[in-house]
């Protein structure tokens, strides 16, 4: 029987960071991780892989370079799955070494294990060499998503794969269906579209990415477009099999069939949570296996906490490492401010998506008056250098007070510039600060001044 | 005989931006230019090109995905001076247009031709087709610089260049002299050196850009010798020469002769105020042709204004532009706040440095206690996918309110990301609210929470 003050289970950036943070607060602290490796979906079939992946598509296919170029150029003629994948597993092998070494000089003990409730405070791992029992006084959920596929659908991992399986990709297609217009769906076929593949997606809402402005989600289906992807958007799949070898087909329910080299089926992903014996803790899953939490992660017990994509939304590593540090402080009466409504949203799609704070939809819902900033890249003299003709940065300022209440970005480097916005909207800064600002020349962030003079003539217009 | 309320010599960055911000203010503006096109040596020979060639540099040669792909990696195994300028007249034309169509809009009235002074409110521009005679209320100085090149040293435009000449490249060298370890000389000296020219850049100053933070100047100097760049810095040119053809030699005081197949020379540039006939208007310039001005940008006659290159340090064209929009404000009498404090400083080296805010040298002179956080590339996910081994950012905040006080970057995208610090700066952002950010994953941007973080511990060990 091994004691802890916390045990977490996950290595991912939800369960990683929560470690962390109580060890730092000096409790003993277990960690426990099913797979061979830690790190997670994230480090090992998930965020990781997919930017490394796309990096090298970006470079490989001259894509950022196009503008430059011109439409034809491209670094290799013949761009293989190998080129694409070959630098995965390196960047893999850091990421691991860097999360065993950070639990190392934590003193947080790693088991090696599936881990499953014995009681409310009690756990039992099943490694290699055994099981373990475990109590602790509070514990940690974090065990992340895996892929759902419905019955019926024959993921073979060659042509049908699934979003965990695109490291497994032996050839590049020459065209490919992607059901699932969510961030996993979006963030492959955009890329696959970048590589020059005839790239389908189908999703049965009626646009792409919803919680996103409405404007950026549009300006990125006309980018992926423009790549010759075509959406299906407002289609049902009603089957998915395959055709001899690597045929691929769709049908919808509106009767359409659609074929192709690869499937990636992409919706959504369920909680990984029907191995924990739930009941054994007095918890429940919801049918989707993810937990429900209060506001402070807590979960129907409230020593039990559930923290990343485990609890849906938003799903992405950034937040996830936040809500681990949030959970912890919470267990151990530690005060801890957070600003849940400042957390960006990054998508790294082709070309990149980023916002932090609100959107028009959900201003004009609430009925507050605002005025927006647009700055086009192809209008500042980087996006000339570089040629990026459809990057777009818009601000959502009050019309009263003219503080800054949203960034939204599509196009090169937005998860990076996204956080100049982030931190007006931290202090209460406004459109006229941001006038006034000097900005490096020629940068992207220029955008920031562009668009802020954009609303200020505007709101002068108007007599505001 | 034309009269304006403002007229201004110069359509670099500064004098756009002094005309236009009078228009805005209801005011007559007219505007006059020497060359054949408006945008200054910003636009023709000086920023614009010099970054469109740096951008064709990085891709081409594969200097930024070195980390991924290998040292040996490039897009063109025989880069030409062709493929590295191609791209320049077109980026050139494109702002000239963008320049163009503001004055216009703006009804800013262009006259083009050589200015000179027949009076403190009069001059005469001579163009092609005549002289016009001018009479203005106000007048702004922005004439910006040209090369300085000392007699007896022959810039042949094929050989020896001058700052302005590197469009003229027809061949690319093997090995490189360039004199002078300013801005442009290690943007240049850096840019062939990712190339693989093998360069020797001299200066007589003890280190580069003597401005920048320490530790930043001597990691760039590090980061410049790993690409096979030779440094003689606290060495003195006693002569510069052609010896035969394509074959430069500079012969150091200390009895060094360096040959190479082709010799840069940027030390330092004049500024072009030669042809204003200045003692007509009363006034004068230094010994290097700049203009003296005072905290609002006044000449010693106050209603002649000198902004931007002319009056020297830092000569960017983001400051230039601030110059121009502040010294047409305070003409009219049109309060107007700026951050001269906040100016950042963008140099478009290889890799690419920049900063905000205080050096640490500035405050041990000052006796102001700091604490110092760092960040390298290396330790991010974002810098293991891009395999950036060698990037930095290091913030300093302040022991006794944790308020940030300066950003000091080296690295992939630093003149972007100084804007984040930049935005703390100004509202004067502490240490703890970057720890609280969440930052998308994987950036960059993660390293001001990393730093953070760093100094955060520090204090901590100290007990503060």
């Amino acid at each position: 029987m091994q004691s802890f003050d916390l045990f977490v289970l996950g290595t991912g950036p939800a369960g990683q960071r929560a470690a962390v943070q109580a060890a730092k607060l000096g409790r003993k602290v277990g960690i426990c991780e099913k797979r061979e490796v830690v790190g997670g979906v994230c480090i090992n079939t998930g965020t990781i892989p997919s930017k490394t992946f796309r990096e090298a598509v970006l470079y490989l296919s001259g894509f950022a370079q196009r503008g430059m170029y011109g439409t034809s150029y491209s670094v290799k003629e013949n761009i293989t799955a190998q080129d694409l994948l070959f630098r995965c597993q390196s960047v893999i092998k850091r990421e691991i070494d860097v999360i065993r070494a950070q639990m190392k000089r934590n003193g947080v003990t790693l088991l090696g294990g599936v881990a499953k409730f014995t009681g409310p405070h009690a756990l039992s791992v099943t490694g290699l060499t055994g099981a373990t029992d475990v109590e602790a006084e509070k514990i940690v959920i974090a065990t992340g998503t895996r892929p759902a596929t419905p019955p019926g659908i024959a993921v073979d991992e060659e042509t049908i794969l699934d979003s965990d399986g695109i490291l497994s990709l032996k050839t590049l297609p020459r065209t490919m269906i992607v059901v699932g217009g969510g961030v996993i769906g979006v963030e492959y076929a955009s890329m696959f579209a970048a590589l020059g593949v005839a790239v389908t997606l189908i999703d049965k809402r009626p646009r792409l990415l919803e919680f996103v402005d409405g404007e950026i989600s549009e300006a990125l289906s006309y980018a992926m477009r423009n790549m010759n992807c075509t959406l299906r958007l407002g289609e049902d799949v009603a089957d998915v099999r395959l055709e001899g070898p690597r045929r691929a087909v769709a049908l919808l329910k509106s009767g359409k069939k659609i074929t192709a080299d690869l499937l990636l089926y992409s919706i959504g992903r369920v909680g990984a949570t029907a191995d924990l014996d739930l009941p054994a803790a007095g918890l429940e899953a919801d049918g989707r296996g993810r937990m429900k939490v209060n506001k402070n992660y807590q979960t129907a017990q409230e020593h039990i906490y559930a923290v990343g994509d485990v609890i849906g939304f938003p799903a992405l590593a950034s937040t996830s490492m936040e809500q681990g540090r949030l959970a912890s402080c919470h267990a151990f009466g530690v005060a801890c401010t957070s600003m849940p409504h400042l957390y960006p949203i990054g998508i790294y799609s082709v070309p990149e998506l980023s916002m932090v704070g609100r959107t028009e939809e959900e201003l004009t819902k609430e009925g507050v008056p605002y005025e927006v900033g647009v700055a086009h890249y192809r209008e500042i003299a980087r996006g000339a250098i570089l040629g990026d003709d459809t990057g777009i940065l818009k601000l959502i300022v009050h019309r009263g007070s003219r503080k800054l209440l949203g960034v939204h970005i599509l196009g090169t480097a937005a998860t990076e510039l996204v956080h100049i916005g982030q931190a007006f909207l931290t202090f209460g800064g406004t459109l006229d600060a941001l006038v006034e600002t000097v900005f490096n020349y020629p940068t992207f962030a220029e955008c920031y001044k562009v668009a802020a003079l954009d609303a200020y003539n505007k709101l002068r217009a108007d007599g505001d």
